[in-house]
């Protein structure tokens, strides 16, 4: 009955995504995430993150976790009360569980439409939409990325997901839409804190999120300080 | 830094509200939830949990995990998935974290506004509207009343927040509204396995969640079989 948020439900490349032991960057390098695989970076106080978007129409699941003690972590629902919004835009500051600032969101070349209700695809999900065995997943990339820098994921908080488009109407349904990014958008963070940052290039390829009749891309992200 | 999502930053009586040693209830039994406290009751497969609110205008944050082994519960991220809404309603099934089906959604005599996507009060939040010292908060009574039935709250789960009336506008912005629900209005959920049901009359005393121009009051609950 006992569920292990951090064991993953298989494998991929993101197992061996290490950017190196303990996940620290190379400053300015640019970084390129594998179509259906994930990577955690840190990011120290005062550091900016930017994740790119080369084909236009690929979604990013995006966490941040405090750092060493990874059990703070960026939080949907409390960022929510923050903002008094569920759509983060350029100037906000992004908050965890415990309610500290955890990223400053300082530019959106895209139109700003992203997801933050949503959990993270995950293996049953893609069982319930009727694929027989493994299918990469944002929830297993993030345990594996995770795990790749040598951290243990102590939950599986809902995700920042950047471009999904999903409108959510005044009563309350919804609907799974392509991104309205376009090629090159980026969107630029500062962290606030030192903490983790994982982010993984959706492979959802049953439902249109990461557009129309395309299949899951790349994703490129650098930090800067 | 590390942060210990089971500690309670204050206390009040939810430390005291075990209805038994383990949290198992007596069917058929009328329990009331004492304004700005939480109890945490067991439920069995099968079992029917009716919450009723008497004053109408109080908000009741609602929680379950799966029993033994807390560590997977009630998710509103990964239920907006399964009922491509944010707002549940009666016939629903709401599902956990590894997106098992926990609740079904019998009832509700309200005109059936929840809010789904906003974190528990605790008390960052409310000294950040200017509290100063112990203020009662939702999320302390989860902690409490999960910790009073002998188990330590493994995550802070985002509640399903019933009769909390936050409209969502096209642009993702939210206000805070008093409850459309009325006096003696219920919901009543089926457990579809075993889990522990964690109940609490929010505190809020400083926003209009709780109704205009009242004081945070009681609920009352029973399990059926």
């Amino acid at each position: 009955m006992s569920f292990d948020p951090a064991e993953s439900t298989g494998l991929n490349q993101t197992a061996e995504s290490a950017i190196s032991a303990d996940g620290t960057p190379d400053y300015d390098r640019t970084y390129t995430i594998a179509p259906r695989t994930g990577i955690a970076t840190l990011l120290q106080a005062g550091d900016t993150l930017t994740i790119t978007n080369p084909s236009g129409h690929q979604v990013c699941d995006f966490w941040t976790f405090r750092y060493p003690g990874i059990t703070e972590y960026l939080s949907m629902a409390h960022t929510h009360t923050a903002l008094d919004s569920i759509m983060p835009k350029p100037g906000d500051v992004l908050v965890t569980n415990n309610r500290t600032p955890i990223l400053r969101f300082l530019e959106d070349t895209s139109p700003g439409i992203h997801d933050t209700v949503m959990a993270a695809c995950d293996l049953p999900r893609y069982h319930q939409l009727g694929v027989s065995g493994y299918h990469d997943n944002c929830t297993d990339n993030l345990r594996m990325a995770v795990a790749a820098i040598g951290l243990s994921l102590p939950a599986i908080p809902a995700p920042f997901n950047v471009w999904m488009n999903i409108p959510v109407e005044k009563d309350g349904s919804i609907r799974w839409q392509p991104p309205v990014s376009e090629k090159g958008d980026f969107v630029r963070f500062e962290a606030l804190v030192d903490c983790v940052a994982v982010m993984s290039a959706c492979p959802q390829d049953l439902t249109p999120v990461n557009g129309l009749d395309t299949e899951p891309d790349k994703l490129t992200f650098q930090v800067t300080r």
